[in-house]
């Protein structure tokens, strides 16, 4: 594309990344006649029903810069992404945020039921590290382990999981801004700092440059997550896809219900700043990882 | 040990094992002092609450023919039983097996709560594929990423999820002998598999021998599985650390439901001689696994 910079070039960069990643997630999902056949189908049913592909196309952005083949930044966005699926299968659960929409259709325990539900999610987590260790993903063996060990870190009780037990335990307190960041930056933020490395680990990129991506990912992740509490605040059910104002009625600690719906604008804007201010070292090239930080705080859904 | 086929000798080697595998599981286990505290604190409670680490046992009894330190075995072994425990946990869940009694303790979901009882089970198996990708666990990444692709495999919708599955949509029916070995077969089969192998794996065995534990394993597990059928049909509460009758009681598809009492422990018995059978040419080395195999069918919890 001419120019990267443009919100219409990031959405035609998604959709071309979005396009590869589904097509991975087709053939890696099982499929089978027998018994068992529910639990793929709600494997089938949560993971591709959609979703912008934020993650895979982090992984693809950050892979242009190391020019590596956008095959294998797509295999590993596509495991990514089969974390974040099976996180939202969970995370709306009964015994979790117990929701009944997502991605604009029931959730997962709502059109199949709790147990499959369950195991959908366990089962898809155990794909997404089979595919890394899959030698189709990349060549190179100490490639395929640091990103299985990256994304299970990422994934774990230091990260998305422990950031989710922290968001349940928080729900009728009081927490103030530390916590609410710090919950953030687990229960979202390590995800999203692996998707950008990932590509980094794919190129076998010196580690300043790992590094320089991962300080990137932390402001992204600080300013998706906080775009994120505004649409619940502000949004519509239709646009988002899911249950609107569901986190203040929940009693949940956001970014809104700390600093308030202005201050958590601007401080939206800042991180969304400070992530593009992390990319100075990387030339053109970086453009499109400089304009999804814009993106994910413009967008309305 | 001089003579590795008495009963006596194999419980010496287990409960070794088990001492080793115990103290990298609490090495490795998360603990922390904030909101996500509950959190370890169940992952702990659930993994380290005893279990005789039959598969960590598996693992190093098969490293044993390769010659592969036990520490590595060890860190396999471990990783498999935090994927065996987080099986454990959403097994036990109101909306899969309902079981309130685990190892002679409460389940988890009593102990604590549901929500973090998925997220429990959720952080072991992300941290069962972050130990195994550790450089601790082999210095090869080539073995590190083979070890990651089996254990998620057998973990996964084609093994022990796709297991529970059909399971749970087995229950109220009449299945057949088939579908209760193809069952099992998953559900708790492929996990014993890979325990088998990965001692062959660890130790870079040359395709046949890991063949061969594959082989063995397929009895073994089947022999394991049936002799558990008759524990649950025979066994009392306190001796098996968890609800005896319970299958018949859920109109389970057990092997002693298809088979009735003596054509189960036959079929048991035939597994085991079958185990044996396939570890012909192994050495002396290998005894411990021919132990093994009458061990699992002659235990009374």
């Amino acid at each position: 594309m001419a120019d990267a910079t443009t919100l219409p070039a990031v959405e035609a960069a998604m959709a071309e990344t979005a396009a590869a990643v589904d097509a991975v997630l087709d053939r890696v999902l099982p499929s089978a006649a027998g018994p068992e056949a529910r639990l793929f189908e709600a494997m089938r049913y949560s993971t591709l029903g959609g979703g912008k592909r934020l993650r895979p196309f982090l992984v693809a952005a950050g892979a242009r810069l190391f020019d590596v083949p956008p095959a294998r930044a797509a295999r590993a966005g596509a495991a990514v992404e089969l974390i974040h699926s099976y996180s939202l299968i969970h995370d709306d659960l009964p015994a979790m945020d117990d929701d009944d929409l997502r991605r604009g259709r029931p959730s997962c325990h709502v059109q199949f039921d709790e147990a499959t539900a369950i195991l959908a999610g366990d089962a898809l987590q155990a794909l997404a590290f089979e595919v890394l260790a899959d030698p189709e993903t990349h060549p190179d063996a100490a490639v395929r382990s640091a990103l299985v060990r990256g994304l299970a870190a990422a994934a774990g009780g230091r990260g998305m999981a422990g950031g989710q037990m922290i968001d349940l335990a928080a729900e009728g307190t009081s927490p103030g801004i530390a916590l609410v960041s710090r919950m953030h930056a687990m229960k979202t933020g390590a995800i999203i700092g692996f998707a950008c490395e990932a590509g980094a680990i794919l190129g076998k990129a010196a580690e300043p440059q790992r590094r320089a991506l991962g300080e990137y990912a932390k402001e992204l992740g600080l300013a998706f997550q906080i775009a994120d509490d505004l649409l619940d605040a502000e949004g519509k059910s239709d646009d988002i896809g899911k249950t609107a104002g569901k986190d203040a009625a929940a009693g949940k600690a956001t970014f809104v219900s700390v600093l308030g719906l202005p201050g958590a604008r601007a401080r939206a804007n800042q991180h969304a700043r400070g992530a593009v201010e992390r990319l100075a070292e990387f030339d053109a090239r970086a453009d499109l990882l400089r304009a999804v930080a814009r993106f994910v705080v413009d967008r309305r859904s």
